[in-house]
């Protein structure tokens, strides 16, 4: 039944994709110099407001660029409407505002469409894409090459990693922090390389109970909300699990009244600020008769948890989310198997969305 | 079965308060004035983005904010974090920044942290509140009454319409155009309790094929992205369905994968440029085997839908999601009931949020 197994059957990329991510963050350090004169410029041209786009997992990334910037060089940072100005056509002040289009294809059509717009209107464009020769970066006046080699399962996980990579490291250097934030990352690369193979067991073992499951929540908060967002999309996409992500606190503003014993959820806890609102909700949880799976770097701290996933914690804690999706990213993988299902090729997705 | 039949029995409450939107949304406008001050307000200090902070149906409201800003006073609006200024104690730079606390209650704690300190940094603060005499209220430099008098049913019908209007007005106000608004949501208010008896009618019919169902995703695009929000979170908190909202253009990005006949989507579609995407999603949705109900003002422009719930178009068009959220909660209202929940105090859930 272990996924690591899987060598050539359903899943195969995807898992041999999960694997290379330590490497593929690796790759993106070799970008590091170019991705500390992005950071100059926006630093000289005093850019206050960043201002990212994106779908799916790129859009996930964004989640976590706001606490990126906001915890680094101090700077707001938005997931911006892209409906607003390329649907409406509606003038944006884009005077003072950095871009980040956020796309692995660089092929998303209004992804595309928005930063070419931002760029004709002033902002400083920066593309983040898998693919230097897109679209994207052509549209956009500088690129930051997510170097994570091509990507072939549909489901993203190596340029997810590599996306958050990207941001903390452009968010490192606009706050005089690029080479702690680069360190980071490599130990953080082997961290996850070490905590892999563990992983991959008690995932395999975890996705049993959980084959007939229909509905979960995932829940974070802060900088692990992407994390909530991402597990959300790879089980909705691998193993057809109507996952929802809400944050720690919006599981109480009502979505807590769907649980019972066959709606179970997945928490990712941190110690951070945002510790006792993550016991909180996984107290609601139980309350409701509701499997908890308790992960993240504080996993231990969760009571009450029925399976408990935890995963090391990188220096800086910033740096925590490019670890504690992985155990999703392998759960997901596992349970997609365990199903019947292929994690390679989901039923009626592309790997390029160009959808508008 | 109709719920129109449902006086004192379950869901009374609930079903009252949707029938009450229309006069409440003319209490409201008995504050214009008030509403029209704050706005000079952020108008003399030429405060250009405006940061929104709340929980629920606040925060979908939020949603809503960012479109009545941007499309009329063509300001950056965003819903902001609080975790990152509450949890994790990280200061922003609030200059330039006008900030919107939403809570019905004014009671949300970290909703309250957030606007005093944001106060203290130097922001321009409003509260939008139901209770003026709230710890909210309190709080912030401002305040606009939602005057929808008090709200008894757990599940927030009339309080968002409310929450909805006084950001149109807002908006409205700090564009220029505050008389066109207030005679906007005049109109609209009256529209909809034109359209309130025949939506009773044809969401109960809806409610029995539906009676089965455990997912569900709720999809819109550009200002009906919001009412995607509050109807899933109606179904989520007063019928148990995992019901998740998504742009019409996120669910290609992953979660159409998950979509067969027993998960449905219920698809709002306006006349305006998104709805060509939410077209797009509908045929992906067909193309997946899954029921298809096609609501908004543009409902009859959706093609091959199972059911088409239609709503008349407000003008201006800003207004739809006034209206086109109408169905979704009478639809939840009389889901509950058809599965024997009571919508008017949903299992697990106070009135009152008093989660950190």
């Amino acid at each position: 039944m272990s996924q690591a197994e899987g060598n050539g059957g359903a899943g195969a990329r995807f898992l041999a994709e999960v694997r290379e991510q330590p490497a593929a963050l690796r790759r993106l350090l070799e970008h590091d110099a170019e991705i500390a004169r992005i950071a100059s410029a926006i630093g000289e041209r005093d850019l206050r407001l960043i201002r990212m786009v994106g779908h799916g997992s790129s859009d996930n990334a964004a989640s976590y660029g706001i606490y990126a910037f906001g915890l680094l060089p101090r700077r707001t940072a938005m997931r911006d409407s892209i409906t607003l100005s390329v649907h409406y056509g509606t003038p944006v002040d884009m005077s003072g505002s950095a871009v980040i289009g956020l796309s692995q294809s660089g092929r998303t059509p209004d992804v595309v469409e928005y930063v070419k717009g931002a760029r004709a209107a002033g902002a400083f464009t920066v593309a983040i894409t898998n693919d230097p020769s897109s679209e994207l970066a052509g549209e956009a006046e500088t690129t930051i090459p997510l170097a994570a080699e091509p990507e072939q399962a549909v489901a993203a996980t190596k340029t997810y990693l590599n996306t958050l990579a990207a941001l903390a490291l452009l968010a490192g250097h606009l706050a005089g922090r690029g080479a702690e934030l680069a360190d980071g990352i490599r130990r953080t690369s082997e961290l996850i390389e070490g905590a892999i193979p563990g992983l991959e067991r008690s995932t395999a073992k975890l996705a049993l109970p959980f084959s007939y499951t229909g509905r979960m929540f995932v829940i974070g908060r802060g900088v692990e909300f992407s994390t909530a967002r991402e597990i959300a999309l790879k089980l909705l996409e691998t193993c057809r699990v109507a996952a929802e992500p809400l944050t720690a606190t919006d599981l109480a503003h009502g979505p807590v009244a769907a649980l019972d014993p066959l709606f179970p959820v997945w928490a990712i806890a941190s110690n951070d600020g945002t510790l006792d609102t993550v016991q909180e909700a996984a107290t609601r949880t139980r309350e409701m008769g509701a499997t908890l799976v308790a992960s993240g770097t504080a996993a231990e701290r969760i009571k009450g948890a029925a399976y408990t996933v935890p995963v090391p914690s990188p220096d800086p804690a910033l740096l925590s989310p490019l670890v504690s999706v992985v155990p999703g990213q392998l759960f997901a993988g596992a349970l997609a198997r365990a199903r019947g299902l292929d994690p390679d090729a989901p039923h009626g997705l592309a790997k390029v969305t160009l959808v508008n």
